[in-house]
């Protein structure tokens, strides 16, 4: 255990601070953007860090499938293989494994479970069997080799195996694989401390589904971990209002100091009131994903903050996403011109819109950080909740 | 006719100049990027701006049909719509419009001719009826059409309509084609003269494919034409030395004061040729088609200047594509990092690459540029041919 995060201001339950990692510091509340395959997609390491950020997130999973985390560790690291200097945290691989047999969540709200074929082949005490979506071959993972993996990419921060069980179990199973998750855990402190690069910090994950006793009992379990961090994982429910509340039972009970990051969160609503509940890190698929399929992200609270360039109405368009922004698509570029492109299919689109949305992720989350030193949080997250249509 | 060219250096037959555009000046022999559809595939405006390019060339064929002239006219024109301040030349259709029924010269090479159907309906003295490869609906070009779109681009470099004929027509209707072409050139000048934007200059395109005779009457009906400048285009032959012959005979008997762009040749050795014999501009899709494919352009003769990232022996290495190379790809990435990322299909790959590429020609061409000013042309061209592989 490390002393290396410092909460620097605080208001109401909101913290805001400085998470210290072998690749520098990270400003925390803080968005992580995803390079779950050693690249934020279409955008360079270099012009992430331009953009600010101070840590990008790998894939465990993606990275042993291809290109393997041998491959990488001869190359140097993730670091060094991707060419980003600052930090790293890897998810440890449970999500994809047991989303590839599970489901994702969207899938289930949609009811489109049992569509496609589990390439999960067992889930054991061991840990996972399932088959590569690439090859189709037979691979394992359990949590040694989920910190193995980890410790090969060389991440400054290392999750925790677990496994992540999806809504539509029921109580009896999220109950029994939790504990099996916390019997994992121990395997991975175990491992981590005999075998991590001296850098790297460990955290944990919070299971226990929609049960807020189960959510008590694992968020009681990993506190008592000796743990640099907590994350919160697992099934948050299918609603914003259950999400949030499963999120308040996962913080109840935690310690104060240690860095806590929420899992798969980044709708900006969802991170307005996980700050202000006491979460310092996020990472989420949603802003880069969207500004793929053309949706560039806006301070426009009625339409759920989204502005999709695909509509037929930006056309003939000569204003920016975002008149107020900084970014190269809002400065050199017209609405009209990024419509086309994306109707195109012009990589350039896809581009310069992933451009915008992460400049407007870390402005958004710089805002966040300097209104709670200024002790204005919850005033600055009103009004970033009713602000006009821009 | 503009005194819009100025050759500032001769040695033997090769020139180095500067061609002065409604958009800035244009230093030659210059290669010429393509921006076909109003982006240069996966990089920004800007970025073509800092690899030094002063000209890039706009697609009237592929504008035509999306996202359509007139939007582009009602949005600024082209420079503007593609955030692009320097000099756009544009093509003049012809070449796209044929190719559609032709088939392009590599299929003809295959001799896949005639594996796909053809989507023009009919070409007469007034011009091109085809189908739109988006809707499929019918859609006209001819000379006036083709002029007209390039006035609404606002190109600096408008090129007259001609048809491009393939390899494999006879004689007898290439002198046909030839001829109505010329026909076409004068309905070209006359449509400009009237109504094109005042700093926008124009180019006739010489045919006569591999025929001697017909390329000599070609180049003299151009060279006595009111125009700014010459393009060679049409068959160029089956082979790099017949391509070579052919360049020659259309060179022949040209005045020697007005800029030369030879059509769609971009590999170095035809280059160091073509240059070596008098020829000022180049664009070409190969860089940046390769880059796409994960292929970069080195200094390596024997291999043909290029350099399959996508083979397994890539796969470990930590060299950068080229030591001596400073682009972002070689600055900050290795091949191993590229091959995974072309490996993996993963667009960041094909940036990187095209910026190398696109790097690559830029110096090539300035260094041919400072070669001529220095009277060692021969030289040059002959040390960049026989250099040992990096």
């Amino acid at each position: 255990m490390s002393q290396a995060f410092s909460i620097d201001a605080r208001d109401g339950s909101a913290r805001a601070g400085v998470l210290r990692t072998g690749h520098g510091d990270v400003r925390t509340p803080a968005f992580v953007p995803l390079a779950s395959t050693a690249t934020v997609k279409t955008v360079g390491s270099s012009e992430v860090a331009d953009l600010g950020y101070d840590m990008v997130l790998g894939n465990t999973f993606h990275l042993f499938i291809q290109p393997g985390h041998e491959l990488i560790a001869e190359l140097g690291g993730l670091h060094e293989f991707m060419g980003w200097g600052r930090a790293i945290v890897t998810d440890s691989g449970g999500y994809q494994v047991f989303s590839m047999g599970h489901g994702s969540v969207a899938e289930e709200v949609k009811r489109r479970r049992g569509e496609r074929k589990s390439m999960i082949v067992a889930i054991e005490e061991e840990g996972v069997r399932f088959r590569s979506y690439l090859g189709g071959e037979e691979r394992f993972m359990g949590p040694e080799t989920s910190m193995e993996i980890q410790a090969a990419l060389g991440s400054d921060i290392a999750l925790a195996f677990d496994e992540c069980t999806p809504f539509h179990v029921d109580r009896e199973y999220t109950a029994r694989s939790m504990e099996r998750t916390h019997r994992w855990l121990d395997r991975c402190v175990e491992w981590h401390r005999g075998h991590a690069p001296p850098h790297q910090l460990l955290f944990g994950i919070v299971q226990g589904g929609v049960h807020e006793d189960l959510r008590a009992q694992s968020t009681a379990y990993i506190d008592a971990a000796p743990l640099d961090g907590v994350a919160i994982g697992g099934s948050l429910g299918q609603s914003k209002e259950q999400m949030r509340e499963v999120v308040e039972w996962s913080l109840r009970g935690l310690r104060d100091e240690r860095p806590r990051h929420l899992l798969g969160i980044g709708d900006v609503d969802d991170i307005l009131h996980a700050v202000g509940a006491g979460i310092d890190l996020f990472d989420c698929a949603t802003p880069t994903r969207l500004a793929r399929h053309g949706t560039a992200l806006v301070q426009d609270p009625a339409g759920r903050w989204r502005l999709d360039l695909t509509k037929a109405e930006h056309r003939a368009s000569r204003l920016p996403i975002a008149e107020t922004c900084g970014c190269l698509a809002c400065r050199e570029h017209t609405r009209g011109y990024l419509h086309y492109l994306l109707r195109a299919g012009e990589p350039t689109g896809a581009r310069l819109v992933t451009l915008h949305n992460l400049t407007f992720m870390e402005e958004l989350m710089r805002g966040l950080r300097e209104a709670i030193a200024g002790g204005r949080y919850a005033d600055h997250a009103a009004s970033l909740s009713e602000s006009a249509r821009v």
